[in-house]
């Protein structure tokens, strides 16, 4: 089994890395390489396994063709712009979003049209496919209606991996998973950074400010769930996916009002009172209109799962960021 | 008023640009010229304002370039690779109907981040975004899930169409033209071509073959109904049209009994004699999962209509194809 990781230097990547190495194993077949990508090259990591370490440029060919080189039998695409910056920057936005996303996919076309047995790629989407007048819980055939450049840049993603799948160049499953929290570290360009910074700064001993409304609810999982999830999507079986390549995974439904008084549970009155409320009309505007709960009721029948309480969800940035 | 065919040289090119120049005016506007591309030099046509006719490759920069060069005010694209050919020719489909239309895109946004102001484009989708499992009436927020390549491109280009639109770059409307019945000519390598040959040929005289079951229902419109819902979109005030840039238009749903029924009470059972059934379970598979019938509330609220009869289809092309 051999296993190529687009976006290998991101947070996800990272942490999906280290997983495949401590697992040594993939659908039940044992992992003989791991061939990491991203346009800066990625941070090596030391396993029983070979490893290596790429820098490319997804969006020419020649990035593409590199990853098909290493002939992977899985590819995680999980290379993006995120949702600030590709508002932001549209351009590279659609550059790397959209254009790299169908480079990756023509060399794939390249490859099974050569002979080899198309890959399966997991594909990371998200939810920002979903916008507009959502209901309490959008089903799985919710349509998409994105509100924002990288929401559309994955929805045109997810349509050209179903796409590819159903002409047989690729074997794909694009998973939207929800949004990611506690993220480790510097804050990135994402729009929904504050959902982490309020838990992760307090809970380092540091202030953190809530831009807004305490009765917001949103969907989460947490960085762990997002790698088993991820690894999920590797083993499963394509007669089980079915025709439809994209799954709306689950997360926990949860409001900052409901994450504040986790975080008092777990971490004292102290902790908690660390964080201040200072609502920016500018997020409020853009995170109002976001998914509240996903019934992901075909991902769930597959077996991918989330957190079901925000203690958790705590307690595995504690566990496996903090040391505790 | 400036008006921008691009896939001029088309059926309903065609007939889009003789209506403009037989009206002279559009959205209350006098129309001052008309400006045709196609990949072929479309023919020219006469009227009192200007007509020019322009061969471009719609994939290049340059070819978009010669569109925007004509500063227009409303840009019609109608440029696609048909469903049977984009299923044929995988690179050309995506080449022409994602490429093409997003490199057209891309010169409205030069233009407008040039200080132009953002022009109407109407841009024609399809019912091939619906697939799957399909309700009797599909709803305007039914979820995109085509099956295949061609289905695929116009829901790409739908959202490229919606974001460009968000972002000011053009001020865009797409529409998704139920199948257009009764085509005139020679066939096209579009799927959907029996629908009109078994109407077309039989009132010329010739014979012709059903390939599906006489109960399949499908929804339909005469070029005339597609040519004035063009109009109309080119005419729709932006407030109206709301943050949602896709219609689906309103079609007649029928039944191919219903179809033969018309034509039988329109021309006589000896020319609906001359139509035999002949199953081809290639084209019935690929049909069987195509939309019986449309709600299409958005559009008709809109002001958008088609026939509400088939002998009504068939007198459309009685009187615009065979001068009756």
């Amino acid at each position: 089994m051999r296993v190529a990781v687009v976006g290998a230097a991101g947070m996800i990547g990272r942490k999906l890395i280290a997983q495949l190495l401590g697992a040594g194993a993939l659908a039940g077949h044992e992992i003989e390489a791991v061939h990491a990508f991203d346009v800066v090259t990625p941070t090596a990591q030391r396993g029983a396994v070979s490893v290596t370490a790429t820098a490319i440029d997804i969006t020419t060919m020649a990035g593409a063709n590199a990853v098909l080189a290493t002939d992977p039998d899985v590819i995680y695409h999980l290379a993006a712009v995120v949702s600030g910056e590709a508002e932001a920057d549209f351009a590279k936005g659609y550059r790397v979003n959209v254009d790299g996303t169908r480079t990756l996919l023509e060399a794939c076309r390249a490859a099974t049209e050569a002979g080899a047995s198309p890959p399966r790629m997991v594909f990371t989407s998200s939810i920002a496919v979903f916008g507009g007048q959502l209901p309490d819980v959008i089903g799985d055939d919710h349509h998409l209606s994105p509100q924002t450049s990288y929401g559309t840049q994955k929805v045109i993603g997810e349509q050209l991996v179903q796409d590819y799948t159903r002409r047989g160049f690729v074997d794909g499953v694009s998973v939207r998973l929800p949004t990611i929290c506690i993220r480790p570290g510097a804050p990135n360009k994402a729009a929904s950074g504050f959902y982490s910074s309020i838990l992760r700064e307090p809970l380092q001993g540091q202030p953190a400010v809530i831009p807004v409304a305490a009765d917001l609810r949103h969907t989460f999982a947490s960085p762990r769930a997002a790698v088993s999830s991820l690894v999920r999507a590797a083993t499963l079986n394509s007669a089980a996916i079915g025709s439809t390549r994209s799954l709306t995974l689950p997360g926990l439904s949860a409001t900052i009002s409901e994450q504040l008084a986790a975080l008092e549970r777990v971490a004292g009155a102290d902790v908690a009172a660390l964080v201040r409320r200072e609502p920016d009309p500018a997020i409020e505007a853009i995170v109002e209109g976001w998914p509240r709960a996903l019934a992901a009721e075909r991902a769930i029948a597959l077996g991918f799962e989330a957190e079901s309480s925000f203690d958790e969800i705590i307690a595995v940035f504690q566990e496996d960021e903090l040391g505790h």
